[in-house]
């Protein structure tokens, strides 16, 4: 019983994502689909990379994963269809998968091409139900991913910031996420801090010119309203309110810089 | 394995709609339910008839649909079972099937009656837990059509504008629906576009007093920022912004009138 | 094949949800997910034991619910386990299980404690996905609940208040609930609006100051527009209008003062 996730900008509230839905259980008849997010900031493929991404990682083998955010639909941007371990990922070539080929790297990559595994009539703005939930429900029903269309030898890639190592040991990264609660997740990950905290144990984190102070356990590791410095639940240093929102506090987001000396 | 489709104006805070979830697998454990949209504006039967419509294509033969936009909820209105072409709508007879109907006739139409099919005890103010997602439930598990209650002849049916035939040869419809982008749609088919290029290959599209321009192909036909007219994905004529709302820059919404000439 | 549900204050924009799901389906690859709303208030623990107490009683036995409103976390506070009738409840022990509690009493409550059953890293800020989620997949898969860790005595009750009969015979609750309709939904239940109606049954009912007349059968026996007392659909008095917000009108919520005199 082969499951298949979704990730789109689409909303919640039209009928996009339940055609896509019936589009795979029309040839997959015993899919099981998962949302992972409908709710991707419209057309925000960074956004769409990174919820995708951390989803990813705690998926079973044999996942399909479609994703929509393609504000080229229509256009020559090719689609791809691609493996890691197991797991399927269909998307445009647009830098959306770009975020677990960084962690997870990808192979088998393919663009699709074959017409045969599509809806019979293709519209020009929903490639989403005419082709990525076609092609997802035919991979569901036991197709080979060679179907889909040639293999291709790269794919987009979004230019991210990685952090950097400070001339005076520290490490300076960025926001790269915000979550609903206003959570700033960086891009500092476990390794970076640990390379700091070995020779400076006593560092402290700064998000833009702000202090946050050294990284905590927990949010209640400080008082409701208290800014804390911790360990998100990504894997990579994260700056938090406990109880409240420190992307509306700070005014952050992706992009301001996150140091830790 | 039976699948039942959901589609409400309860929202997703609520519990409301996992109760008739929860009532539906108590009933018949092994259907598959998959939320078509519980962000039908409030009440808003006519919004509410054109999501079921829109996503009743797409699903497959055995569906069970059920809908519940239900203003008149515990008065004499009365809720309908009916057949299309394999699959079954469950819905209040307001209307909301009649989108439905109007383009895949509904067959074996009848009133749902038949208690024995119902919740133990049955509220006022919830049919959609106490007798719909039952009566689903039921039909899940192999109860015939019939069982619900007795034919009948007629279903509450909306009285929506049609596009006209204009004097000098073009087409005048109206915005039927806008969706959570800002994209307009239109009730001009594919059929009265051709009818109208036809006669004048270089027609263009106006919204109220704006003109468009001509029908393109996809969004990014034009810059971002930019109005676009192009045939939608419900294969209807749509005025969209590329990247942004033409909802909000035009003003627009259900009613407003949609011209090709 | 089980059937998990999942209750929690993580919106549906982030990862987070699916990011639980994906490790419930590794270890329980049929377990069935079902949604009860992820749009819990933010930390409000009282708002989640409601939505969930509502949600319960309507789910199969041998459902297992999964909720998740969680300030405490990475704290001493527990992670609970326990049964009613055949159902099995995971929460943290902060009241968020105490409205089942109170009217479905659970029994073999049991503290998590088993590490077996972990993600093998557990993260301090995120137990749902590293600790509930995998423990769930164990249960759903067959484990027993005796090997989530040890009974435990007593859990965490909330404080709620309870309806007073009033002096002149009337009863006197307050509200506990309002949902997006913006219905006040109170605690005074059939039994109490009974005992009051036997001996006064011309009584009315009350929301603060406002008097907002006897109690009424459906939205639709007032005018659009106006308020109106009846029996909600989770079995208690509450007062609405008919098509529009009593939360907003009132300016009531959770607290306001609901006499039945």
């Amino acid at each position: 019983m082969a499951l298949v996730t979704l990730t789109t900008d689409f909303g919640d509230s039209d009928h996009y994502v339940a055609c896509m839905k019936g589009v795979i259980l029309q040839i997959a008849p015993d899919a099981r689909i998962v949302d992972v997010s409908h709710r991707v900031q419209r057309h925000d493929v960074v956004h769409g990379a990174f919820v995708l991404r951390q989803a990813f990682e705690y998926f079973p083998r044999d996942s399909i994963h479609v994703a929509v955010v393609d504000p080229g639909v229509g256009t020559t941007r090719r689609l791809l269809a691609c493996h890691y371990a197991g797991q399927t990922v269909l998307a445009p070539d647009n830098g959306l998968v770009s975020l677990i080929h960084r962690d997870f790297p990808l192979h088998d990559i393919r663009s699709i091409e074959n017409p045969m595994l599509y809806r019979r009539e293709v519209s020009r703005t929903f490639h989403g139900r005419d082709i990525l939930a076609p092609v997802a429900g035919h991979l569901a029903g036991g197709a080979p991913l060679a179907a889909v269309g040639p293999p291709i030898a790269q794919l987009e890639i979004l230019n991210l910031p990685r952090p950097v190592i400070l001339p005076d040991g520290g490490v300076e990264g960025q926001v790269v996420y915000h979550d609903v609660y206003g959570n700033l997740s960086s891009n500092i990950s476990r390794r970076e801090l640990d390379h700091v905290l070995a020779t400076r144990p006593s560092a402290e984190v700064y998000v833009g010119p702000l202090r946050v102070g050294p990284i905590r356990r927990t949010y209640s590791d400080v008082d409701p309203g208290e800014i804390i410095a911790l360990m998100g639940s990504s894997g990579c240093v994260e700056v938090a309110i406990n109880q409240g929102s420190a992307a509306q506090r700070l005014r952050a987001g992706p992009g301001t810089s996150v140091i830790v000396r």
